[in-house]
């Protein structure tokens, strides 16, 4: 009875300091050497403590990593009207981009036909990461097709959003006409900018938007650490499934 | 040139064998020493044989394992009808469903939340392994309300399919009111269900269909061999992107 009621209030402390964000969602906790100082007990009763948090889906063990803060998934809407700053702030998430390149080149085959273009005709390239309240959430690389909207890529410097600055270059709206989505392991580049480890689940979208007419505007590929997202398709949320 | 010659007259063979059926996919290949012997050829061309076939996707290493032929994924369409043998037939694709087990218990929390059902209450489960032309594409569990549906379990077995089961139990038509899609890493059970390694990438969709009138009649949960499949939203297919 008095072992139970040990590890029961080690598991509560630690869980208490997750939710008051001293182990932020992605963090490693102290080792089990570490925690057993701090309690001060033995070993045996920390990893019953951590093995409850896990079973509870607070924490996950990464082979050889140690013991990691799980990231709370981030509810994403892929709809008719798919906004990256509209759909966190509808998650209740601080939504964030970081550019990693900005680029003119010539649009390559796949881009070429998604975009209605000629191979070789002039492309803007978006290339950054996504990030919900401060973590990494998905690395992304949006093309448009550069001859529609020359200014664009001033626009999405000065304004981050694809929105506005698609809005700044005369389009007021835009709808996804289509989104292919599969999952794949991270890879070492994947894995760096993602903070993932490598061989994590990603969740690959591919997807085409396209103005009023139906004329291809954007074609973009995601790739979300599986971890922290959710996609969402139809109405309504199920309840959260592990 | 000699060299090359040597080692793309390789790689056609072999492309060939896989074309033909002779390696299909999801099998490995003969090791290094055994093409070098078939070929009457060093380990070093047949090396620069099997890379340039990974390069094009046709074959994937998998760590200690060997060289294995890549499955080419189904496009599955997820719309207001999914409909599994439909959308297979669609992809050109022969469906077949093995059940791995049928019963009758009482829902639990999540089952009863989506089923709007209270908890404990009696609910049908529905449990298998989908197959696109005999290889394991998903492993699937359905719920559906027992009381409405009394003699489902015996249509299902008779049957195979869930909408015709459905059918005979009434129910003319049902649509997708809801899917959550992520990706989560193969368990062991997992990987020996659907003959991937632990730890390949799955897709795991959460879905809810519902009847005319809004009521939900099936709560099922999909894990999909994410290298044998491409989730479809929206009108037209993409082009294949690796």
């Amino acid at each position: 009875m008095g072992r139970t009621a040990l590890w029961t209030a080690i598991r509560d402390t630690l869980v208490r300091d997750i939710s008051e964000g001293h182990y932020p969602p992605g963090q490693r906790l102290p080792t089990e050497a570490q925690l057993s100082e701090r309690f001060g007990v033995n070993r045996h009763t920390v990893r019953r403590a951590i093995a409850d948090m896990a079973e509870q889906n607070i924490v996950h063990s990464r082979r050889g990593a140690g013991v990691f803060v799980r990231h709370v998934p981030t509810p994403y809407r892929i709809g008719r009207r798919t906004r990256f700053r509209q759909n966190l702030s509808e998650a209740g998430r601080v939504p964030e981009r970081r550019v990693l390149s900005l680029e003119t080149r010539g649009a390559n085959k796949q881009e070429a036909g998604a975009l209605g273009l000629g191979k070789g005709e002039p492309a803007h390239v978006y290339e950054g990461i996504s990030l919900s309240d401060g973590a990494p959430l998905a690395l992304f690389c949006s093309v448009f097709p550069a001859a529609r909207f020359p200014d664009l890529l001033t626009h999405l410097d000065e304004q981050g959003s694809v929105t506005k600055a698609l809005e700044k270059q005369g389009l007021s709206d835009y709808t996804r006409k289509s989104t292919e989505i599969t999952a794949k392991a991270a890879s070492k580049t994947h894995a760096t900018l993602l903070e993932l480890s490598v061989g994590d689940p990603m969740l690959r979208t591919v997807a085409i938007n396209v103005d009023t007419s139906g004329k291809p505007v954007e074609f973009g590929r995601t790739w979300f650490a599986a971890d922290r997202v959710t996609l969402i398709l139809g109405d309504g949320r199920i309840q959260q499934v592990v």
